[in-house]
């Protein structure tokens, strides 16, 4: 079953303030209150998520574009991508659909990089925005169709499950002129490092992490989802009875890939919303966010095992005027009372009224874990492990 | 307080079959069994939301369009719009934000028309997109800021509330090539009817009911949101600390309107998911739909207060080629066994992962309620009322 896979061009992470729960390929997070120190998150700070070896580029790597509306395949290189393309720079929420798979995990054994709630991060992304760049090679809104029509993304990254790491977005998303889907090449004002996919990347606003390719390769305009195992057989909400490897074979092609993610909120710090015994008062903070591009116009905190809550103060500044949506995550501070012995939680509300559920729901991926309470996983006696 | 209105021009209702919740305005809903005997829910059965008497318009109306990006107001005669503009038709659900209101209202009283779960229906409109009659005069994605405009309406409709009824929606979702914002004439293949905005109404598919304008008068384009009163001090989701009129009057301003709807579900057949007490298995039907366009991809039913969940089979035809959006709602159906005593419940996902919430969280209007869980008002003795 394993490739031979070279991992001879990782970069030095000797700067990475990281928790690494995978080491080849580099899977690493950080603490819960590191993550919220700071609004947009240093890449020291930056969760990595890696599906193999990373390669090592420069700007002469060719993207290649094709499939349905082009006779021939284009070819840019990065150099050209950004002379020809305005540039465009967005604040986003980059978030792992395996974010929190801890809390799914407690519940039933899951199948993934077990992640606490630090697969998530807040960068400024800069590049140019696909959809001038398909738009200038005659791709646009007229292609007749449209509404079944995907972009798939190929990257150079090889892996364990297939020939290369891919995924896909429906073409109305990429060409969304309040869509925001960039080819970035830069990352918080600086090059886009290796880890974060140099020289050159994906990123999809409001989608899950899986969909924003790093060290993109092609781009193919075509008329059903990609292929890729990372597309079909993965990043699904499979229902509760579908248990095994075996189960899930036969079920992926019945649930749909995730794109948008779901509203969610987390406790950082104090981290996991845990404190020591003897507090009965703590100032609190964490993160929200929602996808699609939805805001957050609640968090709810409770110190007392979901009985009261009270409202968190929330920042999310609106940092582009050239868009309705908030593709940022927003942080929260609150002071409570808190009950001895009870953890922390937060339930946010997002701009169309959704809510982060009570009780996780698992599923066999562990993905999309937004629920309020953590259930602790326990041994034979009852005690918490 | 009261003003003179005129309910002389009212249509005769001989012909629907539903629950008159109030008579003037007149606000009326079908039993949920009927709601979810069709995918298109014929008139008879479609919940009507008036919040004033209702004007008798003809084809001669005129709309009126102004505002920022143009130099002199332009008119539009419902004549005119149907004969210059290419008709599109599209099916979607439209749900009042009070839909299952009752629900909330069972927890505490709340402010508004007590409907149950049938202040919906899912409909098919044709008329023309607001994007193109607004791309005629000028109106586009090139107007600067446009992330920071909206789109008002006002209607011919008076009210109690306000010097007519008016809403608005960001630009954005105007100019959003899939966002399918329509200027519409007919419903379920034929011209609109009085009860339904005659002889045009907005559609806003993805968005609660309210923005759906009826007996639509003038269109403004301006840099902020309608300052009308369904816009300011309504249709909003307080948080569950403000309880009065007079908390809510300081309030209002800093929770976000409602834009686009939670997921949402419910038992429909039989009515309410309640059973007689010596039924053991039962056939249930009932509908899902979430807001944004967003898809239903799971329905779980549960027969046993929530510790075991089937899932439904769903129906939900994709219509037309030209949009990824799913702007219908979802009907479904499952057998399953039921406890003693215990009422169905359902509990859906939507393509986003987000899922319905356990407990009615209550808010002062009474708005968004989907909570899987029905909460029984009790007196005294603690007797179901």
């Amino acid at each position: 079953m394993s490739k031979q896979l070279d991992y001879s061009y990782e970069p030095s992470r000797q700067d990475l303030k990281l928790e690494i729960r995978k080491d080849k390929p580099f899977n690493a997070e950080p603490t819960p209150p590191d993550l919220v120190k700071a609004y947009i998150t240093p890449l020291e700070h930056f969760f990595c998520r890696s599906h193999g070896p990373l390669p090592k580029l420069d700007d002469h790597h060719v993207i290649s574009i094709q499939g349905i509306g082009l006779e021939t395949a284009q070819q840019f290189t990065v150099e050209q991508l950004k002379q020809q393309f305005k540039k465009k720079t967005i604040v986003m929420a980059m978030q792992c659909a395996g974010n929190r798979r801890d809390g799914l995990h407690k519940v039933k054994d899951t199948k993934g990089v077990i992640w606490g709630p630090g697969a998530i991060g807040n960068g400024s992304y800069a590049g140019c925005r696909l959809k001038d760049v398909l738009g200038s090679i005659g791709i646009n809104c007229q292609l007749p169709d449209i509404g079944s029509l995907h972009v798939a993304f190929e990257s150079v990254e090889q892996c364990e499950e297939d020939r290369c790491y891919g995924s896909s977005i429906p073409l109305s998303k990429a060409l969304d002129e309040f869509g925001d889907v960039l080819l970035a090449y830069e990352m918080n004002d600086a090059p886009l490092t290796q880890d974060h996919g140099a020289p050159i990347r994906v990123v999809v606003p409001g989608y899950i992490g899986a969909r924003s390719v790093k060290f993109l390769k092609s781009i193919i305009i075509q008329n059903q989802e990609s292929s890729s195992y990372f597309q079909q057989r993965d990043y699904k909400i499979l229902p509760s009875h579908i248990e095994t490897e075996q189960q899930a074979a036969e079920y992926w092609c019945k649930v749909p890939s995730i794109g948008e993610f779901n509203v969610q909120s987390y406790v950082c710090d104090p981290a996991d919303g845990q404190v020591e015994s003897n507090c009965r008062q703590a100032r609190v903070s964490g993160y929200a966010l929602s996808g699609g591009g939805r805001g957050i116009q609640r968090v709810d905190v409770s110190g007392d095992d979901g009985k009261t809550w009270k409202e968190a103060i929330l920042y999310q500044p609106k940092t582009d005027s050239t868009t309705t949506n908030m593709w940022g995550w927003c942080l929260w501070t609150v002071e409570i009372n808190v009950k001895r012995n009870t953890r922390i939680v937060s339930r946010a509300v997002d701009t169309s009224g959704n809510i982060q559920q009570e009780y996780p729901v698992w599923n066999y991926r562990g993905v999309m874990n937004n629920s309020w309470r953590t259930i602790d996983r326990r041994d034979k006696n009852n005690a918490v492990l």
